[in-house]
């Protein structure tokens, strides 16, 4: 399937682009006069093999979650058991990246890749291709309930969220192993728990596309994933590991001293080889670093464009495009991660980011924020008139 | 009335301001993490004096068009007719800034404030406190019909706006007086002139208020209208006229050494006193900076955020910002222009844009760009549960 996916990856379409151009200098603007958005058009131009290509409507955000045997290595200051504390979190729609995606409208599916204890909720969901996991819906004892007003909270306290119209966000139960291995004393996972989580992140772009997404958006949870994001982004790029390596939640100077010498560590212990994508994602990832990888692939086969949001999701892009080139053809980088391995890794695939705002949250909030602006930039192609329709004089 | 204006502008709260910052430490996500729009959601709270501030809901996007007498100077390659048949282009819905207005659910307000020629239709509504121009509809042979198909377009022709459930575009009549004057020449305006604009703007902004507005965001329409923009700019910041001038809408090398010469001209002749803004805007401003002073201010008056768009806004941000140093408090700087006089007038008013992406159209569209960005950051404030009542672990 991981085959199929990667030989039906195209480069973009170049009738398409120039078709775009032409437009673009033919609109009521002057030339030039939206800087980056103008470019970002004529890329999704050549994605879709059309111009203009279609609005990037609805949006669907795939947030993998995942634990880390790395975390034993004190990593992170957040205890493992905040992975499954969020996803319940996310299913009752109280995080941040629930509130980001109510605004854009887009759907939320979150998926248990790789979580180290067992979800004490039911699965929403199916996993796809399975029979296996019966679909049920969450019954409001499971998930934490956030309209339950917090009584030692001062005056200021946060409302119950408000759905509107959107479905709930659903969860799917695709756990491919209860959290990887330590890395620093054998490979993350093996080579078939990495294909398993690729191919699960592909399976779930089809589903999402086959139901309808105009645009996927790269969403993770997993304490301690910044880690095995640093080693990808080293093991891909080639960057020392302290270029590589960042304070992900905000973690003091002794523990991001001892996150640069795990990071380290691993990749001394594994030497990954970039050429052999799926042995790095092995060795030094995590599973929702492959799911994402799968995700972005199933993307591009399906030449719709994929949204990226943090230091996970360019990890796992470098992973993507090391499988097929190509597939950066099919990549938005949402934002700038404070992650500084994020910067290192989308200089790496030649990525300039649409917000630079300083998150470092993940969840796919990164890439919420950034979705008005490609849907901005290929509306622009949609509905703004040019010179001779609307009788306005050139220079 | 300006002078009421000015005296109804207070500082930000600092109580509503500690109970914003306290909030974000409690909800889910690490301390931090959100960037740049956790201080961006302390200071709607401060502006507001409530946490959590009202949502930026809905938007009114003010535009206020002009011509300028230094157009004579052949600092633009644009006819002046432009300006007129841009109006028609944004009363038609087929400009950039009504597709992005579409996007965010903004309305959209277009004022004559100094158009040089009479434009060929009617206002749609009466310029506020006037009985004496009535409201009228715009009819369908007056304004360019952009879904009129282009018969000698390519195959990738833009579509006809669809305008959804958002009230039309339409148009105020608030002409000051039909064109500013050559600032190389004499004074741009009278005194009385300039404050008639911006009061004008203070109107607008009061009347958008009334009418439920929740954001006000800046746009402006006026061929030639950067030269004036890099006069404030420099007036009011101390910088040299070559830094404060950009090259506007792509002028060649020869139009931008000229346009400096010009700015550096009106200051000569004019040296405008900082410590006197109104004499400021009269001496080499234009009709549309000053209205857009006054919609700042009125605005910052009612405590209601105001988005700001390109090189025009934030010149007449200057101007607010002099006139009422605390207006400051009200004003979302929503983009960086690629015009150099933008950056500088943002770092004179101590302001971080929210996008950069090297946008130079002005028309409000970096101010709508921006818009989901500020919605998203007071969201989070009513939206995300707290660790407590989410029951998440803290670190």
């Amino acid at each position: 399937m991981l085959e199929t996916t990667i030989a039906e990856i195209r480069p973009p379409d170049p009738v398409a682009m120039t078709a775009a151009r032409d437009l673009q200098a033919r609109l009521t603007k002057p030339a030039g006069s939206l800087g980056a958005l103008e470019e970002l058009s004529v890329r999704l131009a050549g994605l879709a093999g059309v111009c203009p290509p279609p609005l990037p409507e609805p949006a669907a955000v795939a947030i993998f979650a995942g634990d880390h045997g790395v975390h034993a290595q004190r990593v992170s200051p957040w205890p493992q058991e905040v992975t499954a504390q969020m996803i319940g979190n996310f299913l009752a729609g109280g995080a941040v990246v629930n509130a980001f995606a109510r605004q854009a409208g887009a759907s939320v599916t979150v998926v248990d890749i790789g979580v180290a204890a067992p979800l004490p909720f039911p699965p929403t969901h199916a996993v796809p291709d399975s029979a296996a996991v019966p679909a049920a819906t969450v019954p409001d004892s499971a998930v934490p309930d956030s309209a339950v007003p917090d009584s030692a909270a001062p005056a200021c306290a946060a409302p119950a969220p408000a759905d509107g119209t959107l479905a709930p966000p659903r969860l799917v139960d695709a756990n491919v192993r209860r959290g990887t291995r330590d890395m620093t004393v054998t490979a993350a996972l093996t080579r078939d728990e990495a294909r398993a989580a690729v191919e699960t992140g592909i399976r779930i772009a089809g589903e999402l596309l086959d139901a309808g997404a105009g645009v996927l958006l790269t969403g993770d949870m997993g304490i301690a994933n910044t880690t095995p994001a640093a080693a990808l982004v080293a093991a891909f790029t080639g960057a020392d590991p302290e270029a590589a390596t960042g304070r992900g939640t905000g973690v003091d100077d002794a523990t991001y001293r001892r996150k640069v010498d795990v990071v380290r560590t691993a990749l001394q212990r594994h030497r990954p080889d970039p050429a052999d994508p799926l042995g790095v994602l092995a060795a030094v990832g995590g599973l929702e670093h492959a799911a994402l990888t799968g995700l972005i692939l199933g993307a591009a086969a399906r030449r719709v464009p994929v949204l990226l949001d943090g230091v996970i999701a360019v990890s796992a892009a470098l992973a993507a495009a090391a499988l097929a080139p190509d597939a950066v053809g099919a990549m938005v980088a949402g934002h700038r991660s404070a992650e500084p391995g994020a910067t290192v890794a989308l200089r790496h695939l030649g990525l300039d980011p649409l917000v630079d705002l300083g998150l470092r949250l993940g969840e796919g909030t990164g890439a919420l924020l950034a979705l008005p602006v490609v849907t901005g930039a290929v509306r622009v192609l949609h509905e703004v008139a040019t010179f001779d329709a609307a009788g306005v004089s050139e220079k």
